[in-house]
C-alpha cells in the first residue's frame, strides 16, 4: 500500500480525490489537511463519503504531511503550490498538484497568461503534464506531476490527434461549455442558484488561462505552434465539460483519415472513447456520458463546407478533468495498473 | 380591430402566437386550426392559457381561413406551407409564414440546405424576409412575410451590424446553443427527459439549414458573400438560444468601431438591446435575460491574440425567434405601433 | 394615474413588483429604493426591465417615498416593515406591505411562529390580509395591506373552500415545494448551485411560519380551528409552488362537493382555475402552468382508501404569491379593474 | 465466479444492473436479452458501458438463459415475470425478479392494488422480500427474491424502526417526490422534456400500488396494521426519491427513542445512513446525496405543534431502490460479502 496524503481536501475536487482514493486498492489515506475544518470529519463537508470514511481534515503543514506519505497530492489554489513545492520537492515525496502553478514549460507563458512572474522557474522544466494520452513515458520516470486544466483536457485529448497528423492548419476556435462544479464551492452572485440556473452563460469570451496549454500541448505532440482562441460557457449542468473545436484546416482531411490519426494515438488508451455512430442519440461526445467516469470520450465533423474540422471533446471536470487524471497520473508514476481505482463506468441516465 | 387566423395552432410556435395576440388590443383571433385537436378548446393543449380564451380548434382549410381574416399565420412544418401558399397569395390575404419554406430568396439555396427543389419559386422574390431590423421599410409594403428561423435570427441581429459596417473578414463560425422548444412539441427518444436532461449535445455540427439565411442577410446588409460554419447543441433549458460567432478578421477593429457599427443601425429598435457591461453578472448577452420576452441581446469582444472578433446573440426562441418577430412584423406590415402587444419584459429571475 | 413608490426594490419580490407596475396602465412609478444601489440603474440589478425603464435606485427614506406617493409597497425583511410603519399609517399614505409583520391578527401568534413580541400590535387588526379571494370587501375599504406569504397563499386558496362547506376535520399536513426564488437572491451556501442544483431538500419540517397564517385564515372561512402541520421542501427550479395538502376528513366528501365548494367560493374569481382534467398532462395543478401568471390553480383528490382529501395548490410563488397578489389587492383597493396589469398568461414551455 | 443472467435487459434497471455487476469481482455475465436489440451491443443502449464490456443482447427465452446461469434477473415489465417465473424455478436456478410480481405475500392485495387476479398465487409465499434490512435470514435460505418497489423502498427503510418500536399509531401519510428514470425509458408525451423540465407534477395522488407493499412490511415488522396514503409527484431530475411520510402519533414520542429505535434495527447495516445534522446543509435526507449509490438515507422530526413525527428516506431509485437492492440480496443469497459489487460512494457534487 502506497500512503497518500491531501492537501486542501476540502474542495471538490479534493472531495472526488478522495473519493477514488477510497476505492483504490492500493492507496492509503493518511492525511488529508484543511485550515478551514481542522477536526471535522471528512463526510460532513463531503457528505457522499458519509459511511465510507472516518477521516478528518487535520491542520498539518505540507511538509509534514510529505513526512508520512509517499504522494501528495495538492488540491490548493493557484499561486499556493508554487509557495509550497520547492521545499516539498526537496524532500523527494512523489508530488502530484492540481494546481495550474507547474502546467507550463515556459516561465513566460505565466507571465502572459496569468499576468504573473513565476516565483519558481527552475521546477517548470522537472515537473511532468499529467496527461497520460501524452506524457505517459515521462510520468513512468518523474516524481513531479503537474495535473492539466479540465477544459484544456477536453480540447487536448481530442485536437491531439489532429495536429500531430498534420491534418490542421490553426487557428483553432475552441467554444466550451461547463457545469458549475467547475467554478468551485464558494458561493457568490455568479454561483446563486436563482441566477445561475438556466444559463447559457460566456464568462470568458478571450484570453483564458487554458489557452497556453492547448497551445504548449499541440506543438509537443506536432512541432508546430498553433494560434489557440477559446470562449467559455457556463451552461445549465453540475459536472461536464464539452470542448467544440472549431480547427481551420485548408484543405479537407478526409474522415478516414482523422479516425486513423485518433487510432494511431489512442487504440491502447484504457480512457479515451471514440464516439462514432451514425444513428441514436449518441453519435456525438456529450458530457452527460462521462458523468462519474474517468473517461475522454472525442469525435469530429468534417464541415463539407466550411474549411474546418469540428471536434469534440467530452469529460467529467472533476474525474478526467481533475482528480481521476490525476489518480491516473499516480498509477503510471508507481508503476499500478493504470487503471486501479479508476476502472468505473459513468452513470446514465443521471 | 384586425382578423387573424393561425394554421397549425397546436405547436410550440402556435401556442406562443396565441399567447401574444390575445394580449394583443389590435387583433382579434378568429380561427385556430388543428388537424389533430379539432373540436378542442385551445387551453386543454396550451394549459398557460386556461382562463385567458375559450377558443377552440377547427378543422378549417386554410382558404376558409383567409376568407375570414386579415392575416394569416401559418405555423406548419417545413415542406407544407409551399404548398398552400400560392392559393392563399391569389386571395390577398396577409402571410406570416413561420416555416423556412420562404426565406431564401434564390431556389437553388433550398436544393443547398434543404436538398429539396422548391415547388413554388416564383414567390420566393414576393416573400419578405421578416426581420424588422434589417427589413423593416419592407414590411411596411409587402402581404407576404417569411419569418426568420430562431438560430439564424440571434445570429443575423447580433453579425449584421459588424458585416454592414465592413468589420468582418470572414469565414464566420457560429457555435449554437439552444433549448429543447426549439425541437417542437412531439416525443422521441432524443427528447425524453432522462436522455436529454443534462445534456450538451451536439445534434447539427455541419450544414445546418439555417446557414443559407444567415449567409443570405448577411451578404444582403454588406454586400458581400461571408462563409459561415454554424454548429447546433441542444442544452439543458426548455427557451433560449446563444449564439457565439467567431468571427474572422484580418486586421482586429476597435471596440469602439462595433459599439458605433452597432449603434448606428440599431439605436431606435425597440427590442434589440445593447449587452456591455463590464462587472456584474451580466455582461454578455444570456438567453436566460430574455426568456419571456421579444429582445435579442447583442454584445462582442474583440480577442486581442487571435484574429478574431466573438459576437455574441441571445434570444428566446419562442418569442424573437418565432412568434414575437412574427407579430411585431405584422404590426409593421399593418402601420401598427410595432411594439404593440410584445410591451413585456423578460421573466426574472426564472 | 396613481402614483406608486416602492421600498427596497432591489430583491426578487421588488423586482417582479417593478415588472408588473411598469406594465399597469394606471400606475406611475415615482421612487424606488435600494440603499445598496442608490442611484443605480435599476436594470442593472433587474437585467430583465433593460430597455423597459430608466428608473435609479434612490436612497429616500420611507416617509419621504410616502410623501410623493398615493401607494408605498413595502419590500423590505420581516422585522423591519413593522418598525417604519407606524409613522407611515400616520400619513395616510395606501400601505402595501409584502413582509410577514402585519399578517397575523393575534400578536400572540407572532409570538408563537415567530419568537417575537410584535412592536406594533395595536396596528394589526387594521391591516387587511390581502388575499382577494378571502378579503375582497374589506380591501375595497382599507389604506393597509398586509400581501400573504407565498406557501400560505398556495395552501389557502386551494384549502379554504373546503374548509368553509365544512367538508374537512383536520388536522391538514401541507407538504409544500418550492423554488430557489422563495429564497431571496443573497448567495449563501444553500443557494450555491452545485449545491442546490437537483435537491429535494428538507429545509423545514416542522414549525413553519407560515402555518399561522393558514390556521389564521381557514379559521376565518370556517370559524373552525384547523391544526396545521407543515413541510417545506426546495426543489429543482427557480419559480413555483405546489402545496399537496392531506387533509383529514372522517368521513369522505363526494368529489362533486368538493368541486361545489369550489364553485361556490371561486366562480367569479378572475386568478383561480380548477384543474379538473381526467386525461393528458394536466390533471392536476402544477406551478409549471402557472410561471410568468398571477394565477392560482387548485385541484383535488379523495382518497379511496385512507381517510384524507389530497388538495393541491399551485402558484408562481413571486407573483400571486408576492407581486401580483399585492397589485391585485392595490386595484381592489384603488377600484381599479382587478386585473389590470396582471393580464398576462402563463409562459409554456419554460 | 458465480454465473449471471439479465433477462429484458435494455431498460435502465437493466442498465443499472449491468453496471453493477461488471464491476463486482464474484460475478461473471454470460447472458443479457432483449427482445428489441438483439444482437446488439450492450453499450449502444447504455452508452456509459462503451469501453467496459463487449456484451451483445441475445434473444434467447429466460429457460435458455437459466439453463447457463445461477442466477437469472429478471428485469420485465409487471405482469411478464409471473408467467415466466413458474418454469424457471422448477429449474432451480436463483430469481432475483425486479418485477411487482411476487412482492405480496397475499394474493388478495394484487386484486387491490393492481387490479389483477394473481396467476401464480401459490409462488407467493416462497418469494422473499428482497430488502436485506428486513428479510436478511430469509434471504440467506431461499432461491426466489422479489425486489422491492423503489418508493415502497425508501418508505419502508424510514419507517420501519418507529413502526416496529412501537412509536407510531397511524395512518401515515406518504408524500413521495421521484425523478424521471422511474418511468423508465419509453417516450412519451409526459416525458417530453419541454414538458417535463421544471415541473412538480402530481402523477398518483391516491392508490399507488406500491402501498401494498409498504403496509405489508411495516406489519411484518410491527405486526400491526397501518393505514398508508401515497401521493406520487414528478420532480425536476433524473434520478433520486424522497418520501416524506407524516405518520400520525396520539403521543409524540422523544427524539431519543426514535433514534435509538433507529440504531437498535440498523446500526449494522452497510446500506443505512442515519441523517441527523442540526446545522449545515445536510440536515435531513436529500436523494442529491446519494445519487450514485447503494445507500438509504433516513431521518425524521418530530413536530412539536401537531401529533405527527415527519420520516424521511432518500435513496437512488435505480440503485437502492432497484439494481444495488438486487445486488445485495443477491450477495446475501450467495454468502458473499453483501457490499460486494456495491461499495461505492455517492457523486457530489452531481
Amino acid at each position: 500500500m502506497v500512503k497518500v496524503g491531501i492537501v486542501g481536501a476540502s474542495g471538490y475536487v479534493g472531495g472526488e480525490l478522495l473519493r477514488i482514493l477510497l476505492g483504490h486498492p492500493e492507496a492509503e489515506i493518511v492525511s488529508v489537511t484543511s485550515r478551514q475544518h481542522v477536526g471535522e470529519y471528512v463526510f460532513k463537508v463531503h457528505p457522499n463519503l458519509k459511511g465510507m470514511t472516518s477521516l478528518q481534515f487535520t491542520a498539518e503543514d505540507p511538509l509534514t504531511v510529505a513526512s508520512k506519505v509517499d504522494v501528495i497530492f495538492l488540491a490548493v489554489p493557484h499561486g499556493v503550490s508554487c509557495k509550497i513545492t520547492p521545499k516539498l520537492a526537496e524532500t523527494g515525496v512523489k508530488i502530484v498538484d492540481m494546481s495550474a502553478d507547474f502546467r507550463l514549460k515556459d516561465a513566460a507563458e505565466y507571465q502572459k497568461w496569468y499576468g504573473w512572474s513565476h516565483p519558481a522557474p527552475d521546477l517548470l522544466e522537472k515537473f511532468v503534464y499529467g496527461l497520460p494520452e501524452l506524457h505517459r513515458e515521462e510520468l513512468k520516470n518523474t516524481s513531479l506531476v503537474a495535473v492539466p486544466g479540465c477544459m484544456a483536457t477536453a480540447a487536448i485529448v481530442s485536437l491531439a490527434p489532429l495536429a500531430k497528423a498534420g491534418l490542421l492548419d490553426g487557428p483553432i476556435f475552441v467554444d466550451a461549455k461547463i457545469g458549475s462544479s467547475g467554478a468551485g464551492g464558494k458561493p457568490s452572485l455568479s454561483t446563486h442558484f436563482s441566477e445561475r440556473f438556466g444559463v447559457v452563460r460566456v464568462y470568458k469570451p478571450v484570453g483564458h488561462r487554458h489557452t497556453g496549454e492547448i497551445e504548449q500541448e499541440l506543438k509537443y505532440v506536432s512541432g508546430k505552434k498553433f494560434k489557440v482562441g477559446m470562449t467559455a460557457h457556463a451552461v445549465n449542468m453540475v459536472r461536464g465539460i464539452l470542448t467544440t473545436s472549431h480547427a481551420i484546416v485548408s484543405s479537407k482531411p478526409e474522415a478516414s483519415k482523422i479516425w486513423k490519426a485518433y487510432r494511431s494515438m489512442y487504440t491502447s488508451e484504457p480512457f479515451v472513447r471514440f464516439i462514432m455512430d451514425k444513428k441514436g442519440l449518441y453519435k456525438y461526445p456529450d458530457p452527460k456520458i462521462t458523468i462519474g467516469s474517468n473517461f475522454a470520450d472525442v469525435g469530429f465533423e468534417v464541415d463539407p463546407y466550411v474549411e474546418r474540422v469540428v471536434v469534440f471533446g467530452a469529460i467529467d471536470n472533476l474525474i478526467k478533468g481533475a482528480a481521476g487524471n490525476a489518480v491516473q497520473s499516480m498509477n503510471i508514476m508507481l508503476k499500478f495498473d493504470e487503471r486501479e481505482g479508476l476502472n468505473f463506468p459513468a452513470l446514465h441516465p443521471v
